[in-house]
């Protein structure tokens, strides 16, 4: 199991924008081969990036989904934001999950 | 539901031995109040830090944690490894899920 973090430096007054720019992208990437979960996360430092972090069976069926049509799609939406939205360039990490514990969780609950 | 993120700069040649410090840690976290889950993050870039990862269902939660017998027990074992083990200081990120999917996950699956 692999996840994605990618960091997303955002300015506080278009915080709001960002997120709702999320809120139709998870069907997109839902149906993927080998695609796991998919969280956004917001800093409670304003300091710190946003981070979408997806869960996926391999690198593999990650670097499938960035080829995907449904990726360009996702990414040509969140192209009409503003540049003032972004408060630097995003940096993508990739983790393979090496120890853990059960992890069974709904946003939400 | 908040997600912790502890970033720690590991010198590659260090790896094997922080990694094997971690494997008997989860038994200290996993019975506190309001804990979900723990992941240990394997960066795929050496240049990207490791990152321990846990949910919680609160803030109030984590914080009670860090303060608990528990923690420091944890954190007094890791610093028994010596300080070329680490390729900087670390540095703690707090989140909070705002969207996602459902995590249905355990490691080894």
């Amino acid at each position: 199991m692999i996840v994605t973090c990618n960091r997303i430096p955002v300015n506080p007054d278009h915080a709001a924008a960002f997120e709702a720019r999320f809120a139709d992208r998870a069907s997109l990437v839902d149906g993927m081969d080998g695609f796991v979960s998919f969280q956004l996360l917001r800093p409670q430092n304003p300091e710190d990036p946003y981070v979408v972090m997806t869960f996926w069976e391999s690198e593999a069926h990650f670097k499938a989904w960035t080829e995907s049509a449904e990726f360009k799609e996702g990414h040509a939406r969140s192209g009409q934001l503003p540049p003032e939205t972004f408060a630097g360039h995003p940096k993508l990490e990739m983790f393979e999950i090496i120890q853990g514990t059960a992890l069974i969780q709904r946003v939400g609950e």
